[in-house]
């Protein structure tokens, strides 16, 4: 499986999470990556908060997230009226739901590691309580 | 082409229209064909406003629309606090959109024809600017 195919299944993966709780609904926002304008992969909604979602699936420990990619997620979440977030799946994890604020930067990236998700991060059942 | 891809183009055409106002944002939702949720194929807004959009395109001269369709477009826009709208683009004709309230009903369907798109539709330089 190629690895934007791989990237689109967990995007997917979400998606029914979401709509599996019964109070949230989300959509898969297509090409995010290919078109020019400030996007994101997941926008989800309960009705009375809207995330936008930015995934991220990770093999290794840690993982660079380029600061354009966060700069168009803050844009984009603000002109859809939703709040940023990063989705990151470590191999072997839960979904860590992470904001903008805790991820560590470094040069032209931020970087988010397992710890760092795990001690500051969101779980699914978390981010959608709230 | 494929079909699917001459509608995916017909739906990038009309991304590109909102973003080139200066006041609209849009997105293309994936899969939306393809998942069993209510979906839409665009999501724009202008921040006071936002559509939510099916996009039909057509080489004759009228265009059956599946009620399945009409309603789960109803649901999605409900869901994100959406306007409902029908985007229609009949070949050789600008784009049209359409109300749900000015489809004709035809048994399991609901059907636009030219005429009705022109004497009923607003175009896009009018949906935008209302």
């Amino acid at each position: 499986m190629s690895r934007k195919s791989k990237g689109i299944n967990a995007e997917r993966d979400l998606i029914h999470k979401f709509w599996g709780t019964g109070k949230w609904s989300a959509v898969r926002i297509a090409g995010s990556g290919s078109m020019k304008y400030p996007s994101a992969d997941i926008l989800a909604t309960n009705k009375l908060r809207t995330l936008a979602i930015e995934c991220k699936t990770c093999v290794e420990e840690s993982k660079y997230i380029p600061k354009e990619d966060t700069e168009q997620l803050k844009t984009f979440a603000g002109i859809f009226g939703a709040e940023p977030w990063i989705a990151v799946k470590f191999k072997g994890y839960e979904w860590f739901f992470v904001s903008l604020e805790d991820l560590v930067e470094k040069d032209k990236s931020f970087i988010i590691d397992i710890d760092t998700a795990k001690s500051r991060g969101l779980l699914f059942e978390e981010i959608t309580s709230k």
